[in-house]
């Protein structure tokens, strides 16, 4: 633990962006938009050093580094430092959290301008395209014609294929980890029961709970809970709780008797404390309706320039393998320069936030590949 | 649907069995016990032509048969008739409904004898084993002393195997279908977060709602919404509903959008017309305290006399083949009579309600066998 504090960037902070207005894709408008991001590194003389990195479902803007005072780094810290697999000696590192989130950036819970109440339901559902709309904005800001990579794993995954659809010509690459193309129905099964478990909680209230004394936690704990079944395989689960007993012997009652009862439970109700329901409800919509799967190789200019590195794990069975295979040929029958890499692993879809040595190793080489590839182009 | 109607039992009747007590795994008592059952086809002279089948976890005696009035027949009609793998022509099948449910027999809705009042959480928490020493009270009752076979799948497949270890010298084969020896900790968990959804929902009311005029309706809908996840697969769910939406585009609202969204919701709020919120907590304990791994083999008699068909489905990822595979290497070790096949199936768990075709084969070559070397036996 102390090797990794060495190696981390140390105290980070986070920074807002703010613009006007934005126009979704639902063609609703959101209007007085803040955007928190943190960037990691230094952005080179042309700025063309720049990497975005995209967040999962619950992700933040805190990717690395520690915030003051926090005993955890960010949710990616180690993938994400001084000679880690995104190298902030060399690359400048910029992370934002989501519209439509909760830490930050403008989402459910932010007050409408035109109320001046919390939006609650009268917050425009977003898709991944708005998100990434959002995050271009930024990226154009801080003065960056075009990013050496975008990349994320999950939810992350998405708007990194989102970026390859709709500013193909501002991306050099695409690092797309644990994701797919499109949620299948499993995937959006998840996401309604998990919806339906935060909205049949009475406190939910319609979605009128920011100026009450209480808020829909139990709901939004049963569906972290469902959240984190999926999120692990059927062997890690085995290899970290197996059938352990939290007392010796059967309770005979109802209370929870098993190590994996009390986890999630724990899961769920360090969960409600961090996150808001409506953002629940708003994002998992948002990967619901998220199908690039007939754009992304419509949209991307001929060049054919952007090269795309995918991995997926092999006990990940909410964002099976499949789904990566089948992205993978699609973007090698259009040319694409594509790396694929099934990383073997028993995390089950955690394992883009835990196996980071495989992980370092293909981006940290594909980086390399990718910088000299554009360098060379550029001298040209 | 013609011709299935005509191969049907026609319309059967439920009867009721009462006993005065049971002692319980945890020590405790149930008293005033009744078991409410169904038996289909002739028991012959000298009682060697019964088969016990065991329900799953929301299933009742009416295995087989129309009700009066009824539009659908029991729940395994398509295996249990006139020339079915159950053949009511030369078998006489019997089906009760476990202790602890909420279809006749004693469970938390029934009426306490000691207040008058319903068990709620006063009921004592029951195992499979307590429910397979109520059968067996009831296979004593009708007069039957070792019966042919006993078979089930999912949680029915728990009750064949706890009558392999709690009654071996009492059945002569063991059916199991689509089951485990143990709950796994993944298996534990999804039962755990349906548990979590009804009780948090506040109409529970720590289990006292039946004098109320309200249940925790949209807790136990989000249970069952979860367990219909776990019943399909990935590919029959893409099957089923791809990303079929409900209307022409998307609704850019939180309301539903995909058909798969429509058919969980349709699952849940059906089932909270037919089941109790009390009896899904406490039978899924039972099913999770389930773990006869060290128990299968060492209570049986030394004769090894109970032949074993052992069937799982090769896309049901909730009792995956490997833990039926792990039962039929234990049973081989120990010299069992083990039959074992994995059908290929597309139907994940809900597999063992559908495939009749492969089942029926299997079934019936197995019941013929072990029916004839019953009786080579007898005349030995």
């Amino acid at each position: 633990m102390n090797i990794k504090k060495e190696k981390s960037l140390g105290i980070v902070e986070t920074k807002t962006f703010k613009f006007d207005a934005m126009v979704l894709e639902s063609g609703r408008e959101l209007k007085d938009v803040s955007i928190v991001y943190e960037t990691y590194g230094k952005l080179n003389e042309n700025k063309s050093n720049a990497i975005y990195i995209a967040h999962a479902f619950s992700g933040d803007a805190n990717a690395a580094g520690f915030h003051k005072d926090a005993k955890k780094p960010g949710w990616w810290d180690d993938m994400i430092g001084p000679g880690k697999a995104f190298d902030t000696d060399k690359y400048f590192v910029i992370c934002s959290n989501v519209i439509g989130g909760c830490s930050g950036s403008t989402g459910p819970s932010s007050l409408n301008p035109e109320t001046k109440k919390p939006y609650a339901l009268s917050f425009p559902v977003i898709t991944i395209a708005d998100m990434v709309a959002a995050q271009k904005k930024l990226i154009d800001y801080l003065g960056i014609k075009k990013l050496l990579s975008v990349a994320g794993g999950s939810m992350g995954g998405m708007q990194v294929l989102q970026w390859a659809v709709s500013y193909p010509e501002s991306i050099s690459s695409a690092i797309a980890i644990a994701t797919a193309m499109k949620h299948s129905p499993q995937q959006i099964a998840f996401n309604e029961v998990a919806r339906q478990a935060i909205m049949s909680d009475a406190k939910w209230n319609n979605g009128n709970y920011y100026e009450t004394n209480s808020s829909p936690d139990g709901g939004l704990s049963v569906a972290r809970m469902i959240g984190h079944i999926t999120y692990m395989s059927d062997k890690s689960m085995e290899e970290r709780f197996s059938r352990n007993l939290k007392e010796e012997g059967y309770s005979f009652s109802i209370a929870s008797d098993f190590e994996v009862e009390g986890y999630l439970r724990y899961k769920g109700d360090s969960f409600v404390k961090r996150f808001d329901a409506n953002s629940y409800l708003y994002i998992s919509k948002a990967m619901d309706y998220f199908d690039v799967s007939n754009k992304i190789l419509v949209k991307t200019s001929d060049k054919r320039d952007v090269k795309f590195l995918i991995i997926s794990f092999a006990s990940d069975w909410l964002y099976p393998s499949y789904q990566s295979e089948e992205m993978v040929k699609r973007l090698k029958l259009k040319g694409y320069d594509t790396t694929y890499i099934e990383i073997k692993s028993t995390y089950g879809h955690d394992a883009f936030l835990l196996e980071f040595d495989d992980e370092t190793k293909m981006v940290k080489h594909f980086l390399e590949k990718v910088n000299k590839e554009t360098e060379v182009s550029k001298n040209r």
